[in-house]
């Protein structure tokens, strides 16, 4: 690509930013809490459609990927996952084809009283874009589709084939991006614009969902010594899953990636919910909890040793000795990756690609980064022998309150992503 | 009484236990767990009428009540909130009066999966009734109903004024019978059959309900280690209020009616929810504690305990010391009451008619026992000057799975009953 068609894309991402800012805040305003996707997924079809893409909405149907690596367990039918691809179909056909992966999904809000403002109110101060999600990750859904706008507005287009993947249940499974492969979608490298700062991610974790489900032996709590509290029976459950914790991250089972990450491995307890009334000894208590895994370590492996640890702790408790913790998975069953241990030529091809066009946007050397979160990058890496880019722009408070989207990250990003199309699939006259 | 009218009202008691047990049956299938005590109230007012009593039935109006001793405090309005009392007249007066009082409230039946059979579909298997509220304490509605219909089986009522309540929000406040006070209602003793076995109830704790809601510091749980766990910031907290527990219990703490039990006070975590998705660092839990008072306890001094235990203990947490526990009082604020300490002739008068008519049916002495529980007794002895005598049924498993009254039992209480009402109120031919 010669200097002045370079400097002609950064420009027309510069003259579109505007129009992608816009398209982020009405993007943001769909509340797309898992299983809302809809009303943001119908917005991102049509405007692929207007693009001229072939648009490809369809429903999960967790029969048709159940049995595939990568799956993770679910609970329900899949009703309200839709999943929108749009292709761009070259002419020439004569660049690398791309797949340009973006999730929909957003975890919930919490509660409102701690916003500043709502969260499915998107506003602008100061440089960031506030609200659910902005960050996490529709600022990646612009930045994709603005650098195919950029390049358009010049005249062009990618010389090979592009699909535009707007996923679901990012956030909890994975299984939106797995349900693309099924469909058939595959191409030489994909780009994922997760918000980690324009730093490339070489390795990500995996992670796990488990709920355990304590019962109690109920009684009037005028007799509570008589009976068996399952809110408190949980307490040494969560403490001995904490020293289980600690031993993973024990130096001697850290990954590569994460050898100088004293504490990689986080275990969360997210959600927790048990009894009915005060004054009942509760019967019953169920609390979700998140654990990571380093690339490599096997799931049912991991899962055999949280079900022993919660059985061990059972046993030293009076009641759950009798009365065994049931564990209920759905939810991530999600394996680590490291696009750092992918040696093939394309991968090194796709990250060359990338570091060049981040260079020439930021006049800086790209970042790598372990980051201590999966990704649906793993889909593409693990099981589609592609190599994943996770790249995205600088976000803060993700899955918290207030989130945020740095906007001159953003306008970097699909400066960025314009490039890298650019080099990557090549350039043909738009048709 | 002679011997042949103690005889007739036994037998009459008899003759009708089996409308009585149709009565507890078609009761307990009424679900009036707090706010669904519409209909069950409805039945009884129905019932009541029947009788030819003076039927008041009416909303309770906080506003009525919030400045009266006695009162704790609630959440929201009570427009679901509906007392029923049935007036006896005597014609002649020249008894004693009397308020038989119940609650018709049950506490939450919990998960069905851990009923043997359905909880509002009664079930009479080996002498037992099966079902949430047959034992706590529709058996004692019953009780107190059929007392009264053996009497007039027998061609007679009361020579002096009956009150039946039947009344809402035993199981969290008390503000039902408060409200019957507020209302006018006033007699020289009461009686509540709630299910102690047989025994008169001589002294029962007071309750205390509080919420204490804390914050948390949510992020991706990737870096769990920026945030602060909601849940688990609890973990200390609960330690904290059981060590307080503890100190309360101590032998010198001890209130003369429970000097010899060893853990009469009660502190229960009955309700526990936080956290709203398992990878992210949870930002907020509730949890709903009851703690037991003895008799003489002041509620505000146990309060401002509780709030500074709470504070110090969060002093100690990296993140609540800057983010204080917010702890929210709704339900029970219910001094003790020691039915012991009354030295009233009209007390001595009244035990002494229930131990005569017990040792009547039962050919035994009436045993007398301190409870670790609250009942609506202390409102008529604290608040009224009116000895109130808690004698019920035996029931089991009360607040818990597969509830159950025993049905010998409650025929012996009604039974009971009637004597008591014969001779404290004295006999008048049915009007």
């Amino acid at each position: 690509m010669d200097a002045s068609t370079r400097t002609r894309i950064l420009s027309a991402v510069d003259d579109l930013f505007e129009v992608e800012t816009q398209f982020l805040s009405e993007l943001t305003a769909h509340p797309s809490t898992r299983g809302n996707e809809q009303s943001a997924q119908d917005f991102m079809a049509k405007e692929l459609a207007e693009r001229g893409m072939d648009v490809d909405r369809w429903q999960i149907d967790v029969n048709d990927i159940c049995d595939m690596p990568g799956f993770s367990p679910v609970i329900g039918n899949y009703e309200d996952a839709v999943n929108v691809v749009g292709s761009h179909r070259s002419a020439t056909g004569k660049g690398r084809s791309l797949i340009l992966n973006g999730h929909i999904d957003v975890v919930p809000e919490g509660p409102l009283d701690m916003w500043d403002t709502p969260p499915f109110e998107p506003r602008v101060d100061d440089g960031w874009m506030y609200g659910r999600g902005a960050g996490d990750m529709k600022a990646g859904l612009a930045s994709n589709l603005f650098a195919l706008d950029a390049l358009r507005a010049c005249g062009m287009q990618p010389a090979a084939d592009v699909f535009f993947q707007s996923v679901v249940e990012e956030e909890c499974t994975g299984n939106g991006a797995l349900a693309c492969l099924q469909r058939g979608y595959r191409a030489d490298a994909a780009l994922i614009p997760e918000p980690f700062a324009e730093s490339l991610v070489t390795a990500q974790l995996g992670v796990i969902w488990f709920q355990v489900h304590l019962k109690g032996l109920p009684t009037h709590v005028a007799y509570a010594g008589s009976g068996s509290n399952a809110i408190e029976a949980a307490i040494p459950l969560i403490a001995a899953l904490h020293e289980m914790e600690h031993r993973w991250n024990a130096p001697e089972r850290r990954h590569a990636d994460y050898a100088h990450h004293d504490h990689a491995l986080n275990l969360n307890v997210g959600k927790f919910q048990g009894g009915d009334w005060a004054s009942s000894v509760p019967a019953w208590c169920v609390f979700d909890v998140r654990m990571g895994l380093f690339p490599g370590q096997d799931i049912e492996t991991a899962k055999e040793e949280i079900e022993a640890v919660l059985r061990q702790a059972a046993r030293e408790h009076a009641f759950l000795r009798n009365n065994t913790p049931e564990i209920v998975y759905h939810g991530f069953h999600a394996e680590g990756y490291a696009l750092s241990q992918d040696t093939s030529a394309r991968a090194g091809q796709a990250i060359g690609a990338l570091e060049g066009a981040h260079q020439a946007v930021t006049d800086t050397t790209l970042d790598k980064a372990a980051i201590t979160a999966t990704t649906d990058a793993r889909f593409f890496g693990l099981y589609a022998d592609t190599p994943a880019l996770v790249y995205g722009p600088k976000a803060e408070a993700i899955h918290g309150f207030n989130e945020r989207v740095d906007l001159d990250s953003v306008r970097r990003v699909t400066q960025t992503t314009a490039l890298f199309i650019a080099d990557w699939c090549g350039l043909e006259p738009a048709g």
